[in-house]
């Protein structure tokens, strides 16, 4: 049986500022992505955000970004590999500490923003964050975009790495998302995702927006929670790929 | 045989600021408190403050502060309870990933300035601190005052704790650190300094300012890095205590 | 004629965070309190929350808080008295720069929280902060507390001070607010709300929680822009003042 | 009479944390560039820092870095020029308060380290930091790194601007300095270095390091405060240019 992960950001808060309506989502995810606060998430949040995952069941799994409140980790940064690799060392102890004093464990690591977006581009800094997962703990999971040499560092250095795709964007020739500015970037019909997802899934393969069909990983489906719609969208996601027989669960990723 | 733990503050630099002379220090301590990032301490700091220590042999605990770098933690802020338990749990955390990131585990936590000193005196914060302590790892020692409401609030919660005295402060009638700002609060001579902790740790009593005999637990000695003449004063009374046949180790406190 | 300031803070976000509906309330009152990056706003925040009110006609003023963002500026923090003086400086200098940018000045100082409150009962630290604002520019109107050690430290160093009253709090007989935590401290009732601040205005008396008369002078209203139907209530309020013949407008103390 | 403005960071400490020597170096600087909190400094070391300066007679500026203390505002941040533009503003405001309080006024403005360079080469960013400089207080200087579109971009907003150049570093063909990993970037002799800044400053030309003459403009010299042998490198300096008969003063940029 095919199975298929849905993750989503969680957390996002800071202090008195929340952020998405995680309760909502939490019902239709499998997996969530815990800010731990660099660019989100102060230890409050974080606090009651695993619980909340916890009593609906989904795997926590830290979300690490830059130094950037300010930009909510949005904006790069030019952190060597070694500041990089400590940076996410840091968070994610911060948010197995978290867990361990909620009751349960970490089971996956997914950079943030343009921590995630530098890491697809970059593998000297792709391998310095799969080391910090695997000298952390290495039963956890990286979460990278499928095709990265974020998944090829990790594969190198024998972190279990999950592929992450997505419902909502378009991807190019060469496997990389199409860029939001760029016309057709984003895919907003229910019916065409799902579409998409179903053969990335059962097929292996995505269509280009240039109509080249392309090889793809597909292990795990970032669902956003701050867009609107995105509670309806998880729904209609979940619907179709139960119908298809796909089991909806946290990757299995053997070492 | 009597043993004695000699703990030290370390890696209270931030960025590129230093801050101690901590690798001087190592040589003669046998547990060293690593502040945690939020009143001092950064991802990098911390890593190289964690492998110096292990380095030189010497027992790494989590040292977390108040959440304010400005003020170096030692500014008293109104932390509920709960939110003192996140922050603990947080800090605990991160040193505990760059701990195992550095292959090695932590032992103790001692919280530091400000919220060391509220603890000491708030059963309710004192317990929220243990109860953090205790849920992120059991096997971790809690640092407190002896005599506190911490110890007394750390041991009602079934938390190992270790009591913690100072070689460089006078005591008052109620076993309370005298006030910096009164006149006798520092002992500056070493013979003084070694003979009160000799009969701290021989008799388990100390003579208070008054010259009045009180008791006192001694399961760990504060040095203070930040002074003039720290390592002259700590290789000083590893001297006078090892002649006696004390043994310098970190604390074995039974749970 | 009377006049009558009605102010609120705003500009209260962070990054990509919001908070209240800041444009909604404009239009209601006659002066802003806006964050300056210490509890709450970061530099585009705060210049976009001084456009807004420029362009609403509505009067600027700078609203330090606390070094706290995790905790909204709302814990207490033991600042001394030349540690917040340097805070208000720097808080009162950056809004500056903002408003020149924008092509506007600041009319006045309002701290925040557990500022605002610690300061109303010590009267060094209401020191502080009326030196902070007057030696940046002693043209500035410092708001304070009603009948609080704020105005009274204000006075004696020639700063100029608003008096402020709340439309939607009790009044104990010492003048002091009704702690929210005990039963009649809130005011939830339009009518007298609107009937409170009618005799404060035009009689300068309160009817305490007791049903004692007590004198207090009003020169603002302090509205709450986070609290449920706060713009309905500032209709109403500025509804029954206006048909009062009391003018809206920021306050014009003499030096 | 030529003169010739010697500038030294200053204030780059954070709390606790002090860096560089200030004192030593402002009897030997004209010009200090004071930190505003972003990259270093606090409320506190500003205000410090603005009156040690004043005592010695030193004109102040401000020093805006990017908003990441962490790394010293040395890395590269991808800031949009509205965020560069708001976050320049509010640190220029926040000194500029620390100024007012202390009974002067800022002379200039020079960002620091990455915001520094990443605008040497980015006309965009450049505008927008000079844009920032003149809608806070258009009599205020500039100081950018000679012959960059800093300078071009400041000119053609009308802003004021110096042209800084440097003392202990040599220069490329095109008219940027060597950068720091290649081989003779550094100039290490006090006599190399004093003839450069002579010829820069009689001349309007360096010999860049392949030995060709190259045409610069030299309003200010960078003096290092953190570099071994910083005071008696300035105190040669001084020496050597004042013989030359020119004199040392903040500049006088015509608007």
């Amino acid at each position: 049986m095919k199975t298929l992960d849905l993750n989503c950001d969680m957390g996002e808060g800071f202090g008195v500022y929340g952020a998405g309506d995680d309760a909502a989502l939490l019902a239709h995810v499998t997996s969530a992505n815990i800010a731990c606060g660099f660019h989100a998430g102060d230890p409050g949040t974080m606090a009651r955000t695993v619980r909340l995952a916890v009593s609906h069941g989904v795997a926590v799994g830290a979300h690490p970004g830059l130094p950037d409140l300010q930009g909510f980790g949005r904006r790069e940064m030019a952190l060597s590999p070694d500041e990089a690799y400590d940076c996410v060392v840091y968070q994610i102890g911060a948010l197995q500490g978290v867990a361990a004093a909620a009751g349960t464990r970490l089971a996956h690591v997914k950079p943030h923003g343009a921590l995630y977006n530098m890491a697809a581009r970059d593998i000297r800094l792709s391998e310095a964050i799969a080391r910090a997962v695997r000298d952390v703990d290495p039963s956890l999971i990286l979460y990278a975009l499928a095709g990265s040499v974020t998944v090829q560092a990790a594969r190198g250095l024998g972190v279990r790495v999950a592929s992450e795709v997505f419902a909502d964007r378009s991807y190019q020739d060469d496997g990389t998302l199409t860029p939001r500015r760029l016309p057709g970037a984003m895919i907003t019909d229910l019916g065409q995702s799902v579409a998409q997802v179903r053969r990335m899934v059962h097929e292996g393969r995505v269509r280009a927006l240039s109509g080249r069909e392309i090889p793809i990983e597909a292990h795990t489906v970032c669902l956003h929670g701050d867009q609107p719609g995105a509670v309806e969208f998880a729904v209609g996601l979940r619907a179709a790929l139960s119908e298809d027989g796909i089991e909806l669960r946290p990757p299995s990723i053997p070492a």
